[in-house]
């Protein structure tokens, strides 16, 4: 019997909604008679993050109740705890309460799932808005898409058909619930930390990990392999550079990597919320939050997302927060250090901003070991360097008369 | 309401012995008229311990059914847990179950409580040091105790009219467990960690306490300010050198400092339980077991104190081990790391043992800044110094002829 905390919710096991063998062929086979409906990336990684179980225990996209509860007090009508809408959207007048419709992602044209519509319905986008993300800020890029859904939320169970291209693109790293549970038992692990990543580990991210593995049996680091923001480090170079930190500055079987392929919302504390509850079904006893975790721009305040989870109700998430300060390397302390265990000024210690960061390596420059482990920093050189090379081709291309083609 | 972790045993409540107000008075002129009984400074030292309320739930010394159940399975007969025998003895025939006799301090001649001897008798001493020691070596420092007690046991209630001088020479560092308790719930701290020190502090236990501070609400550092070693940094020189620490490189509010009288048994993995359940009463939630915590030579493998935490009854001890492997500073980590965190060899790591600190610093040399913070390593350099000049002295003397006056 596994040691790990159950899966999220009542029924404390995993329901996987994605269909397998002959129903699954069969399930295929009748999507593509039924109405078509266009979904955004977000919908279908929702979706597929459904079909793996990773959002157990929901089985559809919510029903208005349940999106009410979300948003008012983080609950689903069947008392499950849940910390953010979870839905699909669309402005077709046709699709009526009833009817089965095939979701297909917009940006693939892959059909993720199939869906018996039970209710169709408007919400108050600006309230949902003001209750997950605090703000109705157009500039922020959560409310920027719930502004931009359809004019009507649909509701109903759904069968998941496909994973989409994540099994494919991100093998060896994308992982079911049941497959990370799996390898995290093979450890005889119990006590397991989920570290959020959506970026190459620096030395604070190694920090936060190493905190973790010296006070749990082990740590998860989950990477976001969801579609990103312009600017980031792709995905192919980002595993690369985690992966040569991993091999060279941790012990063998204290880390486990994985991705899941969910979209941020920049939900701050709500987010992070999220984060712990669909990592409890990956297993993880335990979420580090750092500083601003899941935040974007000056919205939340830095340890918001840490207090959220005193504020929900208790039992309500088993799923533990791991809170960790503002980390960064101290001279005065001769190591990294926190704001919790620092107590030195911040002339003694080395803070650069991502700006600064990215700055310095697409100019080829150096980062300070203090910063970032030289075998990463290559990598992040090489990306860079490639980058610089494709604008050179450009420019070049540009000289001769050949832009615009 | 505090938020703190209740005190050990079934009542959840401290239950400190020593007398206050006119009680108090009555009692030490009672005392002088009772048998006088010599009692060892380890057994004067439990007294204390029960009289401050930090073996809260004993009442007194154990009965021998009790110091049974307690070698056998951690259990005494009330059904609370206890991991190592609480006993007084005596060779003395006289003493009979009934009397009442006062408990005085050998070395100090000090009476420290009364006792109402309820029970006389005999044990197997070998028994007791297989169980508690798991070994019957007499070069076991506390087997060679337990085996030079006297022929009997007593057992019975005490009433504790003594703390001997530990409040007047550990001034500012004796505590009481309400008087921790009570800073803790000033702090607002819930989870509390304890650091077991008796010695000075350097890096590695830095690093173990600030693993601690980063993860929980505070460290408590509780230090032994009971019986030493020879050879042992002597208790003044010792807090110096881990005050001086604690103000340049720990953050205010993250840290408290106190002691306690107890002596070591150097029972291990037996003495890490002990340690927890006191520190229970001090209102900490979680111990920190380091390697080797309170092991002396080899009798116990290097993390067997970490592993009898699983092995005692689920529910007995609600105060949790904090486990932490063999830190050391690594030159390749560039920091603190530990068995867990680090994957480098031997010859990145900076390994110093304690007769190689203690030989550096006697000859007036220099620890590596790695190894201990030199405004510590000033504070033990003056001691040594010190000692030095005695040495001096005496050798002076000697050759005036001024020996053996």
């Amino acid at each position: 019997m596994s040691d790990l905390i159950v899966p999220h919710g009542k029924e404390e096991r995993l329901i996987p909604l994605l269909l397998e063998g002959e129903e699954l062929k069969a399930e295929i086979e009748k999507a593509k008679t039924l109405k078509q409906l266009k979904i955004t990336s977000r919908e279908a990684s929702d979706l597929i993050m459904m079909g793996i179980g990773a959002f157990t225990p929901l089985t559809g996209f919510m029903t208005k109740a349940d999106w009410q509860g979300v948003c008012d007090n983080f609950m689903m009508t069947d008392g499950n705890f849940w910390p953010i809408p979870i839905t699909v959207s669309t402005d077709d007048e046709e699709v009526k309460e009833g009817d089965e419709i095939a979701l297909v992602d917009e940006e693939t044209g892959t059909t993720i799932a199939t869906m018996q519509v039970s209710e169709k319905y408007t919400i108050d986008k600006e309230y949902e808005c003001k209750a997950v993300f605090t703000t109705t800020d157009m500039e922020h890029p959560g409310v920027e898409k719930v502004m931009a859904q359809g004019k009507y939320n649909l509701a109903g169970p759904v069968k998941v058909i496909s994973e989409s291209f994540y099994p494919e693109e991100f093998k060896g790293l994308y992982q079911r619930p049941a497959e990370s549970r799996k390898i995290f038992d093979d450890l005889g692990w119990r006590r397991v930390a989920a570290l959020q990543l959506r970026n190459p580990m620096h030395r604070s991210h190694e920090f936060l990990a190493k905190i973790a593995v010296e006070v749990m049996d082990g740590v998860y680091i989950h990477q976001l392999v969801g579609k990103l923001k312009e600017g980031d480090i792709p995905g192919d170079t980002r595993v690369k550079a985690i992966g040569a930190l991993v091999d060279n500055y941790f012990v063998e079987g204290t880390v486990v990597q994985g991705g899941y392929p969910m979209e941020m919302r920049y939900a701050g504390p709500r987010e992070a919320l999220l984060h712990a509850t669909f990592r409890q079904n990956y297993g993880c006893s335990h979420m580090i939050i750092g500083r601003d975790h899941a935040g974007v721009g000056d919205y939340y305040g830095p340890f918001d997302a840490q207090k959220i989870f005193n504020e929900i109700p208790e039992g309500a998430l088993k799923c533990e927060n791991l809170n960790i300060d503002w980390t960064f390397h101290c001279y005065k302390c001769g190591g990294m250090a926190s704001m919790r265990t620092c107590p030195h000024g911040k002339e003694d210690r080395l803070l650069l901003s991502g700006t600064m960061v990215r700055k310095t390596l697409s100019e080829g420059g150096e980062l300070p070991a203090e910063f970032s482990r030289p075998e990463v920093v290559k990598i992040l050189q090489d990306y860079y360097q490639g980058l610089e090379e494709k604008v050179e081709i450009k420019l070049h291309g540009a000289a001769t008369g050949e832009v615009n083609k």
